[in-house]
């Protein structure tokens, strides 16, 4: 189950699923994505981040509204709310970017998939998630197997992402 | 040289290194380190971001200056700046924590060491990169061989992260 896969393999394999399996994520599966985020980087160390995690179906379609592209979450087996502290810094952002990514790979890596959702609504996301006033949510993440798991070895689509030429600068602009 | 490491363990393993040894990285190393930032998942696949790859000791030397915590850029043997549009928006913070931890992922399993640094003097690091003034930078990354190649094996630091019940919650806050 905890079949491991490389990690250039599982940065270079891993797509966004929006359609998930109807079927609970195993604990430990869970518990290892969680781990993840916990063991990335933060600034400073400072590790200013929570991790709220939802599975309750009725939340996860309430939660769905937050975002015009948040839908997925109400499919979701468990999505993970990504807290920061409110205000938010660009440092906070970026280590959740990270704290993210590195979730996302552990996922993919047990043949989990993942999407994000960015929260539009933040007053609504903010109710739903009980939230201190010194606190905010961004970024969710859904969570689950996917409902075709063919998605797990399918090829990277051509044309996907722009050229590494297109994005190097060497030593300037 | 490109012997794997899963995707778990790379997630697990990796620490922060400050002090590079004096050699250059190999060309695919560095090409896969980009690729990997490459392969991050972005904003509706906006793909708003750049890399600067710096190899040049005066020019890393001069960035070295860009942060209280940037000195570490000098010994760097090749250091990437992450750039951005200007104005940028949380969600361009967001994509570039995610590349940036795809980069250090895939440096990892290759044996390459890296740390973040923040830009404090953006006024510097605009000049020192020749940015256009519709783009930024907030961050770059060193990367190298560590210097003390026993760092790529060692121990997690206990305490160095909060424990998984410490940044938890289940359903709400």
């Amino acid at each position: 189950m905890m079949s491991g896969m490389e990690t250039w393999q599982a940065i270079n394999s891993i797509r966004v699923i929006r359609e998930f399996a109807d079927r609970p994520l195993a604990a430990e599966h869970v518990e290892r994505i969680l781990n993840a985020g916990r063991r990335a980087g933060s600034s400073k160390n400072e590790q200013r981040w929570a991790f709220i995690v939802i599975r309750d179906r009725e939340h996860l379609e309430e939660l769905a509204e937050v975002g015009r592209y948040a839908g997925h979450l109400a499919g979701a087996a468990v999505a993970v709310a990504l807290i920061s502290p409110e205000p938010s810094t660009t440092s906070h952002t970026w280590d959740m970017g990270r704290a993210a990514q590195n979730m996302v790979l552990a996922a993919w890596e047990l043949g989990v998939g993942s999407v994000p959702a960015t929260v539009y609504d933040h007053e609504l996301a903010h109710r739903l998630l009980g939230l201190p006033s010194d606190r905010r949510c961004d970024y969710l993440l859904s969570f689950g197997y996917p409902a075709d798991p063919s998605q797990l070895s399918a090829p990277n689509r051509s044309g996907g992402r722009l050229a590494l030429a297109d994005l190097i600068h060497e030593e300037r602009w």
